[in-house]
């Protein structure tokens, strides 16, 4: 089904066009980035394991009513996605302060932020993805004010349900990335939920399990990376030699 | 009036207690500052224009009902305002994309923004004023929903006023900061509205006519500042020898 054809390719994952129309191919690489490129590697397995919690999120959301680019599995470390028209916004929903909150404005670490915080920054490498506020958004044309509107209040529902999933796993969701596109008017999740996009901390012990292990070093990652998608998914994940 | 105690020196001005209760000294600096600090200089008579200039523009917001912290002129460069419990807020208007706007995020310089774009930055040198969006100003605590719908409200009235006002004279309002604070729950005009803290071009030759001659070594600030300062005011504005 996959043609030869390379679309783009991210710090971790690339996207081939299909054969099928409106159908593109997702594979989740084992490359792994950090701090705005500035750390990189490669970890066995890593691709793999965000493949497989991504899906698991995707079909959580889907029975939930929201829709998402995802259609099918084709092998354990890529996905056939629906063709969206991507919106250039990183969504990132914060429950708990940590990390640039933390770096960059007056919060305390673990800091509970109730009700939680939407901070959109514009994707844009060159610029090093600055943050933007609303007005900026629409002044830019990136999306109507109804689609704004639409995109915060999908980014809330979610935050919900993967809240509430995840603190039942004794999985505390710090924060997370989203990324939306349109197919036919239609806003839909595209992108990932993985460990990659998501900051999670053992509800008890209060550690990392998500690339804050590789950005500071706090372990190791693909221990980290197999165990929590282990947990996630209920043992779905097929552990990877 | 003037007792001996110092309350705050900023970049350009020195706060005052005075023997009145609920009134302080604001006294305009011939200081000059840019680029967060990183440029800095003294130009005689720069004071003494922007304490007139914003004089004027406090007497007009008054008489259009919006409340100012301005009580009375001492003398040139000092004025007699209302004690404010201080929001550590900076307002920017935006009319017309430049400076910052055009530096970090894909606006080109010159670009009509309509409606006009609020952009609203944390006052703390420390973190180099960084951008806050409605949700983090809510969770840093720093004023209500309510407060913040009335500043907002308030920053595109005083937008209006004087951009209708400046085109009269030929002068593109293109941006300008506004800063808050409160006196008994009401929200108040506070700090200065001058040359330091608006952007204004000539409408018909596009020259700059503010902070950005110093920023940019693009003339002679005074005789800029002198000029813009007489323009505004009908020559009101005392000249500095």
């Amino acid at each position: 089904m996959r043609d030869a054809t390379l679309l783009y390719s991210g710090k971790a994952k690339t996207i081939y066009r299909s054969e099928e129309p409106g159908l593109l191919i997702m594979e989740f690489r084992d490359d792994i980035t950090a701090f705005d490129g500035g750390k990189k590697g490669t970890m066995k397995g890593k691709g793999t394991y965000n493949c497989c919690v991504s899906t698991y999120f995707f079909r959580m959301l889907e029975s939930q009513g929201i829709p998402t680019h995802f259609m099918r599995v084709l092998d354990d470390h890529t996905l056939a996605v629906r063709a969206l028209s991507m919106i250039p916004l990183e969504i990132i929903v914060r429950n708990i302060a940590a990390g640039s909150l933390v770096r960059n404005l007056p919060f305390r670490e673990g800091q509970v932020l109730n009700p939680p915080v939407i901070v959109i920054d514009l994707k844009d490498d060159s610029r090093h993805d600055p943050m933007l506020n609303d007005d900026l958004i629409l002044a830019l044309d990136i999306v109507s004010a109804a689609e704004l509107q639409t995109i915060k209040q999908t980014a809330l529902r979610i935050n919900e349900v993967l809240k509430k999933f995840l603190s039942q796993k004794g999985i505390t969701l710090v924060d997370f990335k989203l990324e939306f596109g349109k197919s036919d008017e239609q806003i839909m999740v595209g992108d990932e939920i993985s460990m990659d996009s998501m900051r999670l901390w053992d509800t008890h012990t209060g550690t990392s399990l998500d690339k804050d292990v590789y950005r500071f070093d706090k372990g190791d990652v693909m221990i980290t990376y197999r165990t929590v998608a282990m947990q996630i998914t209920g043992g779905e994940c097929e552990e990877v030699k």
